[in-house]
């Protein structure tokens, strides 16, 4: 193999610098889009649909597709549920399509799908997945943090650390931000729980009530599945 | 004092989506632009004029200014100089106007004077004066990097970590980019040079043989000065 590229990008505002048409785009959005994703993939959901707004999502309606949407950190007036993983649990999504808008990590899998190699979906809960997957590739790699609403997230950011560790002994050209995302996930790693309740972003969720959410979602590896993109739906790949 | 905003923004790209009307800017381009700029300011010069191209240094030239130009880490040819602090001595810039642009610097500038309350600069060798200003402002603080052609950069993250180390003890909101920024800076603090050895950005700049001046812009607090941005002229505070 050719030394790869393995880049992290702590936002969908930067994605138009970077050239990622031999990359595999790893979108991660830890609280909580794409950690619900993984569990919903797992646990036999068919396929999700990211759609980028509310109005899209409703679309889909007469399809007889669940329809998801969040925004803000709540589930939208109307709408079946939004993103908290326990709404992705087996009872309620194997055997069916979902329809999901999110604030940020429906974004990011749009404006990546356009020029990706390929779109998977990561999260602490599949992470050893998401790496083993990515190691076995001849393929640059591009983790892409959602962010919050195209600003730097710290939870984000772990993640992409996660993925950099476990990677960065394989031979790739690392970036900066590469470089920055592993050593803040080596300060946090002992205790992903106490380093991310620091975080401006995890202050908000605990104020919406969902503390139940963001511990299910800092779990490692209860996730074997990569939700893949094609045609536009997520898939078990 | 009201409880101020400490944010870090890491590169001009993202600027749009802050609101900086009541904040402090501080410019960041550690290798090498704002190191430059302060000890240039430091060593008598009279001011220094920062333009986005290279087309508009030139026309300054009929005024009998010193003209800087640099692309790419190197002096345009044709050009007294670029941004290597050591063409900023006080023996090439007492009581001399320069006009400068540069690669990253001089566009974040630019950038930010629109709309901040203020701007002035910042680098590793007046990082105590630029703390104590800051501390005894009632305005909002934003540490903006320039990064390398609008990604992230580790040496301008170091130094806004090395900004909020300093001010996170008074009372301001940090968001997620001053929290990680400060923890990077915890990690590299001891041993600035080495810490930046890593980054891909060191790198480049050693290839183009300017050691000599990576180890001088991270020498800490030789400079007292404070460059701030006035009538579109930095001049010593």
């Amino acid at each position: 193999m050719q030394k790869r590229k393995l880049e992290v990008c702590y936002t969908p505002a930067l994605l138009p610098l970077y050239d990622i048409k031999n990359s595999i785009v790893v979108v991660i959005d830890i609280f909580r889009a794409t950690s619900s994703i993984c569990y919903g993939i797992e646990n036999g959901a068919l396929g999700i649909i990211p759609v980028a707004s509310v109005e899209e999502c409703i679309s889909f309606e007469k399809e007889g597709y669940l329809l998801a949407a969040e925004r803000d950190g709540k589930v939208v007036a109307g709408f079946d549920f939004g993103n908290s993983p326990f709404a992705y649990a087996e009872d309620k999504v194997n055997g069916k399509t979902i329809v999901l808008t999110t604030t940020n990590g429906t974004h990011a899998i749009d404006e990546s799908k356009k020029t990706a190699y390929q779109v998977i979906i990561g999260s602490f809960l599949n992470l050893d997945a998401v790496c083993n997957y990515l190691k076995s590739q001849d393929k640059d790699v591009f983790l892409l943090c959602a962010g919050w609403k195209n600003k730097f997230n710290l939870e984000d950011t772990l993640f992409a650390g996660a993925v950099v560790n476990q990677l960065k002994a394989d031979d790739y050209f690392l970036d900066d931000a590469s470089i920055a995302a592993d050593d803040l996930y080596q300060i946090a790693e002992d205790d992903l729980e106490a380093y991310t309740a620091k975080t401006s972003h995890s202050e908000r969720l605990k104020k919406l009530g969902i503390e139940e959410d963001i511990k299910f979602c800092l779990n490692l590896n209860i996730v074997k599945s990569i939700p893949v993109l094609k045609d536009n739906k997520l898939v078990k790949m």
